[in-house]
């Protein structure tokens, strides 16, 4: 097609062009007939811009400027003119100018979009999927990409500049399924064989450290098979790396220099480092959480040492058991609690699997409870005091045998209770680590130990004797970074030791043919001089949306799945036709009515 | 695991760090025992650094270090010293300096690796793909990948500079096979249905740009399912761009100004822009092939009009069938072409598809040749003049009623013996665009076109009436990136019509209920305001190997397959379990025996 190409973008020109012919070439945005002259905002991805087709200027363009339409796609050519007095529009980089057109070209038509273009769009999500490539013309969707892009490029320049090789690792790989389930790809050479796609990189960038290659790093698509949450996406990308001859201190100033740098670079804001560090017993004794939200405060505090001897059922039982009572205090609100809202608040202790939940209300000095007449005076006082309260304040306590589904329980009441009385500063970007996470999760059912986070994690090098004498108590050398009670990235210091992988394996309870057959390889590398690594990855499509203040990563992706894995747009997954299914080997299954 | 970490790296010792205490991490390279002494040569990615365990200078040390062997993983402490007078190795960057050694640590110990660590390693490349990690540590393919994320990273910068936004396409997608066979991976959630990786993101390119997004670039994984041939890999990766309102002349700029800077920054070669345009069907007359390799002359050279007439059946045949005749000339070598070579070219010719081959040697202002009876001697002195000839030059001849494939059996000698008699400079970078294909190839078996391109390539604007009238001499508005002979890219400038797609796709013989199951959503796209709009995508493992100065693929990737689709390292593809099969509701297909 031959058109006149622009000379500027939408977004370019100002009131110093004035008097300049340029061509803009974009689409209608919105269009308005004033005073028999018509004007239309002219938009590209750089910005908008006014233009005029005025009958006075060019009597011919502006009879034929009646056909356009919404989403047209124009080359104009004109002059830069200022606004007249009064009508220029600070809001708009482009308002201090207007362009009178001189000629037009219509470079595409367009049937009527079936949502308007704009950033309040009250189309249902699934209409927006399906015509996506409309969605993303939304100004507010091309900010969110603009912005991951963006990421993308501090990633690329800030582990250039930390000496990382970037090095692409399979898609097309073994299957090891431990954990979530494989995508499978059917081998058409290999008759019955499947590749499976990768639910992370692990087991290659540990090889290349066991290469020597010392720095990676990698943006990756990674892959899970799962029943999808709400929020979850069957492909997902990370930002992967790995590094040998370090500790996880090492790991720890990298990234957080990485997340300074991201902060700053594409939304202004200034992070204090080091970040915090807390353990995971302390993380879930202090916040309820592995992921604790630190943009507010209403902290847990372990009342055991209070209430040991009071004369309440429900916390003798529990500290008898080997349990725990905490609780969390909303300071100066107990007024907002009516009867039924703390109630309400009771059902949803009950939700989360506690027996139920205990309210208590400062005033006078003391504490106004159901169960105050269990408690001693200095029962109360030791409340009061461990818990920092005033009169006025609202403590909520639970109290479980099952120490770690009470403190979450309570924790999740915190975060709920902080968003609902907007105790949660949204605009504060608080970060930290989480580290030394249990190596091993017992699954009561299975009667198996799990790997709480993979299995090539090492555990801390004092616990090692642990693995023999009580698994379930060993520390893994691992960290979580969290951010605004989110959890953004993982990683850990390897294991880099055959003998070690091996026994770790074991405790796993893995068959030894099944640990050669799936592991058999990166075992065998571990023979041959691997060196002490670690590293860690974080999800980016995550992190594009605390960047961005929203909480969907659908909205920072492109073209994404629904929920239930499926691309509207396209309509994929689809059938597929006989002949391809034969050259793969396969069948359908038969489908038992 | 606690150990000393380094203090500088294995490359990084110069003199002016004599009398520092460092620690170096690192494999043992080599060791020599030597005047009582034990030398190591300690590596890592950054370089060798050699270590001394000298027994006047600690005994225990000296005497522990019997151990070492190749590939131990160290952590030594020690001191720089000047290595004694005379001992210095210029070729070394550390070669000034020798650590000698106070304490150290064994890391990891190593099994006698399967080959030795070297560069020329005599093992068999099955052996090294299986151990790739250590085929890894080779300097060689250190280099290479090096190398590659030189290239990632000249990348992602030259775009970002060039205002591209960075996006992610999906990896499942529809399966749309045209051309390659797709992979496909079976739904869980939805039971018969498949998704498909992308053989490109063609169509999410181009719906990015109707989306408005103007500028994309990513790099990203590819994969085709065929039946490889000696260099060609299952994935593969791409630098695949798109752009609004531009024209070809765009893309050559900014494709040639990221050439440039690639060739400088990584291997120091300046590249003279602009470079050369060829349209196709010069590019098959002067070459040969639409990937001409310009590291050399041998042009062909069209003789039609000179031999025109002549009573040598096999040129009269070739030209009253509107056929061709061509020549190549080899400068001053005539003498080095016995008569059994000459017969071999001639066979080579047929194997080729040709009748055969017709030579002349250049001797006395005449030229000799069994044919040179059938030729007067004017059409003898045009031969010459339209060749440049001088007596020594040798000229070889095919003639054929067939074009294409004369021209290209030609070609091929061209390449062969330019090869073969060393005129091509090997250090040279000759890159040029190769243009306006044939928009179609007419198959005569399924008596239908093809796609030359694929299928959303735009006809040249003054070719389209040809689409009506002619569609097989219509041209594609599309370009390839060719660099010394080998196609590193391809691109073109899309139809953003409906309609003009709608017609490409009847004139593809595709049924309608086709074209709307498989692009569909492509062709509502374009009713929408689709911007005119074309691109490019630059095959990056290609690239690598031509700037490292190699030609197979698999030395610039970090875990390639072998030609049989393999990774002999983990073993994919490999059988799953029954569990997995019923979860994606297919069966094994039985085979008949």
């Amino acid at each position: 097609m031959q058109f006149t190409q622009r000379t500027h973008t939408c977004g370019a020109l100002r009131a110093a062009n004035t008097g300049e012919t340029v061509t803009l070439n974009g689409w209608v945005d919105g269009r308005r007939d004033l005073g028999g002259m018509i004007f239309i905002d002219l938009r590209d991805r750089y910005g908008l811009t006014q233009v005029v087709f005025a009958p006075q200027h060019n009597t011919a363009v502006h009879k034929q400027a009646h056909e356009l339409r919404a989403e047209y796609v124009l080359s104009i050519t004109g002059t830069v003119q200022p606004r007249p007095e009064g009508m220029a529009n600070a809001d708009m980089p482009t308002g201090e100018i207007e362009v009178i057109v001189d000629s037009f070209e219509i470079l595409n038509r367009s049937d009527i979009p079936p949502f308007t273009i704009e950033d309040d769009v009250d189309a249902f999500e699934d209409l927006r999927l399906r015509y996506r490539y409309l969605d993303l013309r939304r100004p507010v969707l091309q900010k969110h990409l603009l912005l991951r892009s963006k990421v993308y490029q501090v990633v690329h320049r800030y582990f250039d500049e930390h000496d990382f090789i970037e090095i692409e690792t399979p898609v097309l790989m073994k299957s090891t399924p431990e954990g979530a389930r494989d995508f499978l790809v059917p081998s058409r050479i290999h008759a019955g064989k499947f590749y499976a796609l990768p639910q992370s990189p692990q087991t290659y960038k540990q090889l290349l450290m066991v290469a020597g290659f010392d720095r990676y790093v990698q943006i990756v698509k990674c892959f899970r098979d799962e029943d999808f949450r709400a929020d979850r996406q069957p492909e997902f990308t990370q930002i992967d790396l790995e590094m040998s001859f370090i500790r996880a201190e090492d790991i720890y100033r990298l990234i957080e220099g990485l997340m300074q740098r991201m902060l700053k670079e594409t939304i202004g804001v200034d992070l204090a480092l080091p970040l915090p560090v807390l353990d995971y017993y302390e993380a879930l004794e202090r916040y309820g959480s592995d992921k604790p939200d630190l943009r507010f405060g209403m902290e847990l505090v372990t009342l055991n040492h209070v209430v040991r001897g009071a004369e309440f059922k429900v916390f003798s039982d529990a500290l008898e058991a080997g349990g725990i009572v905490s609780g969390i205090s909303v300071k100066g609100r107990a007024e907002e609690f009516s009867r039924r809202k703390l109630d309400e608040l009771t059902e949803r202790a009950k939700d989360l699997g506690m027996g139920g939940l205990v309210w208590m209300k400062a005033a006078g000095g003391g504490l106004t409870s159901p169960v105050a007449k269990f408690l001693t005076d200095d029962m109360i006082a030791g409340i009061r005091e461990s818990m920092q309260t005033e009169d006025g304040d609202l403590i909520l306590i639970v109290a479980d045998a099952r120490r770690k589904l009470a403190l979450e329980a309570l924790g999740t009441l915190r975060v709920e209770l902080g968003k609902e009385l907007d105790l949660v500063d949204r605009t504060a970007h608080r970060l930290l680590w989480v580290v030394d996470f249990p190596l091993f999760q017992w699954d009561d059912e299975t009667q198996r130990f799990y790997a709480e986070h993979h299995p090539f994690t090492g555990p801390k090098p004092e616990d090692v004797p642990l693995l023999d004498s009580d698994p379930g108590a060993a520390r893994a050398d691992c960290y979580d970074l969290v951010w605004n009670g989110s959890e953004v990235g993982s990683g850990s210091i390897r294991i880099h030791d055959s003998a070690l992988q091996a026994k770790i394996f074991s405790i796993l309870g893995l068959p030894e043919a099944e640990i050669s057959e799936k592991f058999g390889f990166l075992i065998d590398a571990f023979r041959f001089g691997a060196p002490p690594h670690g590293g860690c990855a974080l999800g980016l499509d995550r992190i594009v949306t605390l960047l961005a203040g929203i909480s969907s990563i659908r909205e920072v992706i492109a073209f994404p799945k629904t929920n239930k894995a499926l691309s509207l747009m396209d309509g994929s997954p689809s059938t597929v036709s006989p002949d391809q299914l034969g050259e793969l080997h396969i069948d359908l299954r038969k489908t038992t009515p």
